[in-house]
């Protein structure tokens, strides 16, 4: 979605980037746009990533947390994976030092993205006026990120709340997710592995490799992957799928 | 997709939403865009969902109806849900109270999206100049819809014709689709359930919950879904896999 | 994606159209996107297909060869199914007679789209400071097509090298790919099929039909699909599945 010629709001529009569990089989995503097209015509909108498995808090803090850094400055992040919508649970605006701000329900999505300033979202009349009991992506979300992406100030927002503490519980050495092509992502930093052996179960992987291409075809690896963490590939191959390695599975450095 | 900034005749492209069965897996819906970036490149596009069960007018309908009230009033909605491509079907631009246009084959899509006016497309000069036998929606509708955004008087695409007739048969008491989440959308308007117990085939349910919240995590619940209407759900679970539910299925009021 | 309002340079950026095998379950696209937005403020994106099956090289050449004739003379692609990525493969940049422009690793991707002028991109003062092993997509791809979107002269990325050479080899009369509806695409130009049958496998579909209303709800029928080349089908019905139809079948002509 882009810019419509005729806004001429348009000058002062923000980049929106949308992360939901919504999927693509149903008209949720597309809704979500339809009112931010209404409401911020010229608001330039990425899609992140729609694909959350349903209601994974932690894999969307964690695809947030990973996809921060290569977006603007002035980029508003949207992130809507709410297993307590309808719910108290509150809805949090932030903003981190690089001037990011983000949407999203308190529930620690926003846990990893270095929030300083947090508010409530709690401003009514910013929302659409039915809100449904199931839908706050496009009742609540949708247009107070268009309010956002239109200049609204955000202390219009709500009351200012504590950021989200930064998460820091330790690595829990397993697998964080499988992505599409079967690499395990895990959550171990490669520095601690360094010489050492990396073993997925009862499954010996082996030391880090620089690239796919440090081993044949067929062969097992771990290496640094897109994530900056140590993952587990076949090469040509879908390590996941061949070994039935599913998130959650303990990873062990000997 | 947006405006490119050099794009003179951006100054009065209107928005286009694409409804499709395409999928994702094939360049289709890329190629449609391809074509509307040739010839309205101010456009913006909008994917108000591709994932429409393979030829299932119904379910488009149903999308559309659901999605439209979300949208701008010079938005363009194209759907192509096309069964009878190639056959002598033909093509149908309508209009509705608001403005918003639509263009679709002329099978049942457009029935509930309120036409008031209506005229059918066959003015081959606004087409590719080969037209497929399989292709419509790149051949036909991606170069009408970019002939609209840039401004064509829609006396020029074919006669007037009768709006679709409103679509008035009742609720059939079903389950009309599964969601993402498992949730079972059904057609029932909450009105004619209040205070009575909701049962899918022999599963009984119970009377309309205010939100999942109500009850507790695993527990079965009917409440308003996003389409405000009934939807039986397993709070943070899935309802459908679950309990086998599928399109179809009945629905009954006690 | 498209123009932010305020994006001064957005006067001369081109549409970049995106090929990968990158799915929608992981924020790869999305933070490719990212990438595109912070250096290309202005650029509009459209995406192309992000569903090749996994480094699947023939099938992505394919698409790309099927989808540019459908784009602007000024349209960047940026075709990302990179089996060999982090290995030494190059990355080519390409030029066709319309002047359209491609990035891709040269690993036969751009075999189909008549490149007449190409270069070895090697200038790492274009790419992000760092580059990982596995993710050539967001940190050398994203920033050169941004680089080139804004104006960059080709002659800056890097030496001249040969074009590709075009994919001279024949059909190789079997089922190149299965669409999302069960068609089975087949590499067979209609011409040499004329008033011949068809079989696929042992399964006798018949001759060239007009289209899929030619015969009857449920029939079997081979026609001309959307890529101008034999497909065969099930009208109303799902080919592939019904009949176990995969890639690189055999099909015959007889």
């Amino acid at each position: 979605m882009g810019s419509q010629g005729h806004a001429a709001s348009g000058s002062s529009v923000i980049p929106i980037a949308l992360l939901t569990d919504f999927g693509h089989q149903d008209p949720y995503v597309g809704i979500m746009k339809g009112v931010l097209l209404s409401r911020a015509p010229g608001a330039t909108v990425v899609d992140l990533c729609h694909e959350i498995p349903g209601q994974r808090i932690g894999v969307g803090a964690f695809f947030l947390k990973a996809a921060i850094a290569y977006f603007p400055n002035e980029t508003l992040f949207v992130a809507v994976v709410d297993p307590g919508v309808g719910s108290k649970r509150s809805i949090l605006w932030g903003r981190n030092k690089r001037g990011q701000q983000f949407l999203a329900p308190d529930n620690g999505l926003l846990d990893d993205v270095g929030i300083v300033s947090a508010r409530r979202v709690k401003n009514r009349s910013l929302f659409l006026s039915e809100i449904s009991a199931t839908f706050h992506g496009r009742d609540i979300f949708a247009p107070t990120a268009a309010a956002l992406a239109c200049g609204l100030d955000p202390v219009k927002l709500g009351p200012k709340v504590k950021p989200p503490r930064k998460n820091k519980k330790g690595a829990s050495r397993s697998v964080l997710l499988i992505d599409r092509f079967g690499n395990a992502v895990t959550d171990i930093h490669p520095e601690s592995v360094r010489g050492k052996s990396i073993w997925v179960g009862k499954k010996k992987i082996g030391s880090l490799q620089k690239t796919y291409s440090s081993v044949k075809p067929g062969a097992l690896l771990a290496l640094i992957g897109s994530y900056g963490l140590v993952e587990c590939s076949v090469r040509d191959g879908d390590f996941a799928s061949v070994f039935k390695i599913k998130p959650g599975d303990r990873v062990h450095v000997r």
